[in-house]
């Protein structure tokens, strides 16, 4: 971490100006509050990116409409159904919900942003989210416990709230950001849905936040994967208030640099955490790719390693087994020349020159045994590096995935 | 199965002209004889097809040199070592190995394609396999048995060998093709590596014979997938003797176009045992895609279902998830329209229109309980189609990957 960043209590609520209300509304089997609201000023900005997958679930469809239409400053979010693969009627849901929750808050529906996590394909139980979201209205708070049960109303298979907040010097003042994410799965099993939510005080304008909220997300939430299955309602959002004492951050400004830092730093912080809290994990796996022909090949070795069942097994072992993350990279990289490619596991040489090299058994397998692993790649091509994080793959995962039945 | 073909007895040595032998030579930590040769007359011809993986297996790189070549008659093949990642020493293995089974044979090392499957960045103990090489030489013979005692030999963590053989009548004569196979992956671990031996006492040019076979493998193999992790030693090498009393096989026949039809049926069949023999695996899985822009389309389709362990953990348990098989199209084609999509799990129909059809859920469950589950996804945007076979993830399957120590 930059060391004009530091690490301060809380999360949404952290920064100026926000508030947060959480209430029990049912839908989500797990005990707690299943509804939250987000709530800025109305002077703000505000920036999203939403999930790729063509099947798109409802409330991702309203939330593209209303960030394009630029006046957001408030969210609403429910856990337990995700309102995807629901038609006509699943849009009818959406726009009730966001009508309550504008009117519960003395907005307009455009000013909403709408989220959802659970199962795919079921209808959204309309009647008792209104009277959640009513009762969230009600308990509105900019306290720190309001932004923590908000992280936790946020929930499905995640095991522990996801939140972290940083203070930001940007040279002429300070602001704060905070952020709370979630994904891991679900009980009631839908996808690996991610959603987050980051909040700041600073003041910047919508291009400009919209801009760094895309570049953080590309190198921070784009390059975690527990599964590889894309969710049909991701959404990452990002609430600017306004209300730091420090001045407006204009783009390729000294504190530009450094706010695009601190959120890049907040987003990689929160997306780890996803990661470290994978369905069945056990082990957080940093994957760097470096001296590829370019960032986009690094990646996709990268990825390739992330992805195959056969490496995160062994990751799951601590099994020294390097001959699976280098033919994962051989079948990723059209350009890889075994002779020029090396692989360290946590710091120890474990192939190179085509061969195995003579690091001993045991150091390898060291290398492998703790909370958290490093494999480096060198692909000895050119100056493209990426890092990957993942997870390893358990019969946790399988059951967690499997035995539930819809 | 087109109706001028039948299925006969055994796999390898049912047509003309083919010797197995093989012996054990304790490569393999596993029972029973772990090399094998195969061996048919000089006069005929062959063809071959290997791993794209940029990461080659020494025994690949020389079978290619020596299929280049065109004088390959004989395959030696051994299980436990694939002979991968063992830089110039690996080569001089397989260069020993050939030299050795050429010696055997009566015949020059350019003749033999050579073989590995095993793990990953080990050395292969080469008098032992030199010893097996000779005493496989010795006690070769033309039988079915051979042929059976040959598929067993190439197994690892296979728990069934794997042979079909078929009688192709041509129109004026016929033809046998025989053919044995190996994959589910190792206990030893390595890749999920797959070999494909073929053989057919059909009279047939090499240009011809492999232009057939590419189209085969495309079509069957390449669309298959356990675990989505392409291995560095797969090969698949057709041996034709010429011995069948029939005419020889002319491109743009009526005999060319029966005999490729034999060809990939054969070819489906070994492929989709492997996967029914998938590590861990309960269900074999048959996507298939139609409506699509393209074929290309389809396939990349069916893979993104066949390879996400979210479907995959569904269709372990049989629970008709349908919500899972859609997204997972939804990331893997752009073009997708979910008004214009429908899914069909066994033949019931399960999203139609953008949202839940309304089939009760006790018939999807049923139509996922079998040992065979086929899922047929519309997306009505054109005519590419094709089907992608896979199996479901077990906790079986990460015990043999996780718990198995390098």
């Amino acid at each position: 971490m930059n060391d004009w960043c530091e690490l301060v209590q809380g999360g949404v609520t952290a920064p100026k100006g926000f508030r947060a209300g959480t209430a029990r509304c049912g839908i989500r089997q797990a005990a707690g509050d299943d509804v939250g609201l987000l709530v800025g000023p109305a002077g703000g900005s505000a920036a999203a990116v939403f999930t790729t997958n063509r099947v798109v679930a409802a409330p991702v469809t309203w939330s593209r409409a209303t960030m394009a239409r630029g006046a957001v400053c408030a969210a609403v979010v429910n856990a337990g159904n995700a309102n995807a693969c629901t038609g006509e009627r699943g849009l009818r849901d959406v726009e009730a919900t966001a009508a309550a929750a504008a009117e519960a808050l003395g907005l307009g529906p455009e000013n909403l942003l709408v989220a959802s996590t659970g199962i795919i394909g079921r209808f959204l139980p309309v009647e008792k989210l209104l009277a959640g979201v009513g009762e969230a209205a009600r308990g509105l708070d900019d306290s720190l416990e309001a932004g923590d049960a908000f992280a936790r109303a946020i929930m499905t298979t995640d095991t522990v709230p996801k939140q972290v907040a940083l203070r930001c010097d940007l040279g002429e003042g300070s602001v704060t950001l905070g952020g709370t994410t979630k994904g891991a799965g679900m009980i009631a099993p839908g996808m690996a849905t991610t959603l987050t939510f980051l909040t700041t005080d600073a003041r910047i304008e919508r291009p400009v936040l919209l801009e760094m909220l895309r570049r953080a997300i590309e190198v921070t939430y784009n390059r975690i994967s527990i599964d590889n299955h894309m969710s049909t309602n991701d959404t990452a959002v990002c609430l600017a208030s306004g209300l730091a004492e420090a001045p407006a951050i204009a783009a390729g400004s000294e504190g530009a640099v450094r706010f695009e830092a601190a959120l890049t730093e907040l987003c990689g912080r929160l997306a780890r955490m996803i990661v470290a809290d994978g369905e069945g994990a056990t082990r957080l796996v940093t994957i760097e790719v470096v001296g590829a022909p370019s960032e986009e090949s690094a990646v996709r070795v990268g990825r390739a390693i992330a992805d195959s069942p056969l490496c995160k097994c062994a990751l799951h072992s601590g099994d020294p087994n390097w001959g699976r993350f280098v033919s994962a990279a051989g079948f990723a990289c059209a350009e890889l020349e075994e002779a020029k490619t090396s692989l360290h596991i946590g710091g120890k040489l474990a192939y190179a020159a085509g061969g195995p090299a003579d690091t001993p058994l045991p150091d390898l397998e060291a290398a492998m045994a703790g909370d958290e692993v490093t494999l480096r790649l060198d692909l000895g091509l050119g100056a493209g590096e990426a890092t990957v994080w993942t997870c390893d793959l358990s019969r946790e995962y399988v059951t967690i995935n499997a035995d539930y039945h819809t």
